[in-house]
């Protein structure tokens, strides 16, 4: 056979492998390959797929040679120069599965394992996940399909151990901006002595993770290793979970679902399920806000998606709870790395100045985590968390946490550029819409840039003049700041109105 | 607002824009837009969507440039170092629709064209492409939806008008390698006097389109000008319709429903029918093989099809006609374009070693085609089809539309790599599998490589000794050649059994 020179081609095809031959190479027929749109790349034990773009300038692959964009030339580990052949890529087998969903059959464990192992391998194109994704959002997965691909993604990657009975997790569906509560929920229940390493993402489509603003304060990209330091020394962590390689196919999933805006449940559950069992988590406490811009926006469909949480979760042997929570307003005052860093350390703090939702919802959470202690007494939580949290036992417990993952040394600072955006009448706050928030403080540059964001200085129900200001947006580079200015010229978000129209908050059930 | 200056990067990224943005680039956070998916570059009034690749080689393109891959410069109509600006762009706003899809609504027409216009105006990325089709082949569109579709897609592009009250055209729905019948029946029917300007496709993910066996014999590259003058003047052509932009939505959706093989039997007509109404067709013939390993296995599901084709021409002022015709093994001898191409040239010329399969069947669509015009009478489209042929006059009215298109320049020949597959036991050809043939023959290089394909020997109810030559592959480049030969190894596409389990053709209803 003849083979091709391996060449390393300096561009990030984010998540998609991309493989580039020149149009002239006269091993294989470039265009021939390109429609049929993935080929394989064999050495050694390590096959990789990729995506095939045809090149006509030699400066960038020569007719013998085969480029690989950076995460495809990584995954085959091999040296620039080093022989490679090419063969066409049949469309992964679990595909038939695939199209079977389409047609509307149900889908068994072997099924969903067989597809999370080909989307491990990276042998899906991104049209085929999204076609994996709309298949089983649209007739939907029934509670016993959730199960199967909640396990199926679970054993996708490793799972850590922490050779402990009780390790605690929280997690929230997300879709409301601002709501770091687990960087003052972790110190809580970390400093009561209950084992809670807890990994977060970064942002994908929102301004902020809890990765990103934590790694205002600390080093958040532990190794595996760095991670168990942290967690032995301190019983918890806040530590970015993207390099421990756990539930890798999730990652993959949500790197498709996020752009095409199609949330299912089913999917939800089975991503969020499977990544804390992947994590050792053996008990969690699920956050799920309803509001009128919340991902959830009625009741019934909260208590849905807490039974389908409820079923998986028993089935997979981890104890779940769940809270719904108010999700009309965004939590705490700052949409943006540098600004709810500076939330959650007034919180922690005890300043007067701490945004009072945030530390009430921190309590809650920390109080249900709490209360998984068995020697916790039912009820007993929220004081338990609320003395931790005024004795300063949870600051100290942040700032060792911070010093075990490594303070951070950049000082990052609050975008410069600003803009305040007003009211418009008198009147009270009547609505905060969350999507438009989080897409303001989004185009402002957040999370890249962990200064850019908004601070609101008012929330749902404050009495407003005509010209006070509502919130102000921060950003640092031009660009940035004249998108999020323009949007929120157009829709700034807020609605004022008459006091009868101010929301109740959904209390917890 | 900073700019950046364009480059053109010598990368063909096959029907999806590709924008190259290197990472330091001081104007954009490059990151940050890369994982949103797409960005928009706007230059006076022509705005294009790109979906981003993070560049980290500054020959590619420096942090100053922004880079374009070929297809999406050429849309952007300037020169490289024009200033340009870019920004985020949100997801299409018709994805609403498409998420209503998702979620089982049913669409009506003002939907479908919203679709359709940001399709056109490649605002969809191959992901949002896949959600559409996967939607709307799940459950499914009703036939409502199917005509409001097609309606949508017939005005996605220009339409040709022919200004006569009959302008008739042969639709196959695909599946039967070797079934090139057009190349004969366009020369009888156009020979008779009926006006058929036939466009058609280059083969996607068959081993040869109408369009790549023509052009083994004349220039099939027309410009919208060339082909009214060729039509003009013999009455009919065989071009390829890829220049003409005719429902280019078609062809956008088309690049992604192959590859992932969800070929959903509403698009399947939608897709159809408005290629043809914007070709100008007044009257449709469409061919529906039935067989085994046809993409219609059953004849309830080829009556529903059927139906399906009836109600959205009649609606849509069409005349239609179906015939249901064997799909049971590949049509004529040979597969690939040169191979066709032969047969073709034989069945025209009378010769007597010419596949009597692809001449009865030209010869029946032929026969359906002729009556079409009012001064044929009912049931003689046949016999005037096989006079035709016969006396010569098709052949001399092929030879026409080859001098006015242009004589192919290049002598194409057959691939000099040939392996012969051998029957392996005594019997019959008792099945032959058209998926498995299509894809020898694409593997050895066809249609890219006009002279590779398969050449049939024996055909179904042949009898057959052990060591009986059924097939010859043909390849030109050693790897294509390798690659079929050793899929031909691992399973011949031929069965060989017993007299009694020859398949009985499908008759024509």
């Amino acid at each position: 056979m003849d083979t091709l020179q391996l060449r390393k081609v300096g561009i990030d095809t984010y998540l998609e492998n991309v493989a580039y031959l020149h149009r002239e190479c006269e091993v294989y027929r470039a265009e021939g390959f390109q429609a049929l749109s993935k080929i394989i790349i064999k050495l050694n034990h390590i096959s990789i797929y990729a995506v095939l773009n045809v090149v006509d300038d030699a400066g960038i692959v020569s007719p013998g040679e085969l480029g690989l964009s950076q995460q495809a030339f990584e995954q085959l580990n091999a040296d620039e120069g080093t022989a490679v052949s090419v063969s066409q890529a049949a469309p992964p087998r679990s595909m038939d599965a695939v199209r079977r969903k389409i047609n509307g059959e149900r889908l068994n464990l072997e099924d969903f394992r067989a597809i999370t192992n080909d989307i491990g391998k990276n042998r899906y194109s991104k049209m085929e996940l999204a076609a994996f994704l709309v298949a089983s959002g649209q007739t939907g997965l029934d509670r016993e399909e959730i199960l199967h691909l909640t396990q199926a993604m679970t054993e996708s990657g490793d799972r850590l151990d922490w050779h402990d009975s009780v390790v605690v997790d929280k997690h929230c569906i997300g879709g409301i901006p601002g709501n770091r509560t687990s960087m003052i929920v972790a110190p809580i229940v970390a400093a009561h002595g209950t084992l809670m390493p807890k990994t977060s993402s970064r942002a994908i489509t929102s301004p902020a993770g809890t990765a990103d603003t934590m790694e205002v304060l600390a080093n958040v990209e532990l190794t595996p290793q760095q991670l168990h330091q942290v967690v032995a020394k301190e019983r918890t962590c806040l530590a970015w979970g993207g390099t421990a390689g756990l539930a890798p196919v999730d990652d993959i999933l949500i790197s498709v679902e996020r752009p095409l805006g199609i949330d299912s449940m089913g999917q939800m559950v089975a991503s969020i399920l499977s990544k804390k069992l992947a994590a050792g988590s053996t008990h969690l406490l699920i956050d799920i806000p309803v509001g009128t811009s919340a991902k959830v926006r009625h009741m019934r469909e909260a208590l849905q998606l807490r039974k389908l949480f409820e079923y998986t979760a028993d089935r997979l042997n981890l104890q779940l709870d769940v809270v719904l929570s108010d999700g009309n307003q965004p939590v705490g005052r700052g949409i943006g790395p540098v600004l709810e860093a500076r939330d959650v350390m007034q919180v922690l703090n005890n300043l007067d100045s701490a945004p009072n939702d945030l530390r009430q919802k921190s309590l809650r959470l920390a109080g249900r985590l709490l209360e998984f202690d068995p020697d916790v007494r039912g009820g007993n939580g929220f004081a338990l968390a609320r003395d931790i949290l005024d004795s300063g036992r949870a600051l100290k417990k942040m700032q060792a946490i911070i010093a075990a993952q490594g303070k951070q040394t950049t000082n990052f600072e609050l975008g410069q550029r600003t803009m305040d955006v007003v009211a418009g009448k008198t009147g009270y706050v009547v609505a905060i819409n969350n999507f438009q928030m989080s897409k303001i403080a989004r185009l402002a540059g957040a999370p890249m840039d962990k200064g850019a964001g908004v601070d609101l200085f008012k929330k749902l129900g404050d009495p407003v003049e005509a010209d006070t200001v509502v919130y102000r947006i921060h950003a640092q580079f031009p660009a940035d700041f004249h998108f999020a200015c323009a949007l929120a010229q157009q829709d700034s978000g807020y609605r004022i109105g008459d006091q009868s129209r101010i929301p109740t908050p959904y209390a917890e059930l």
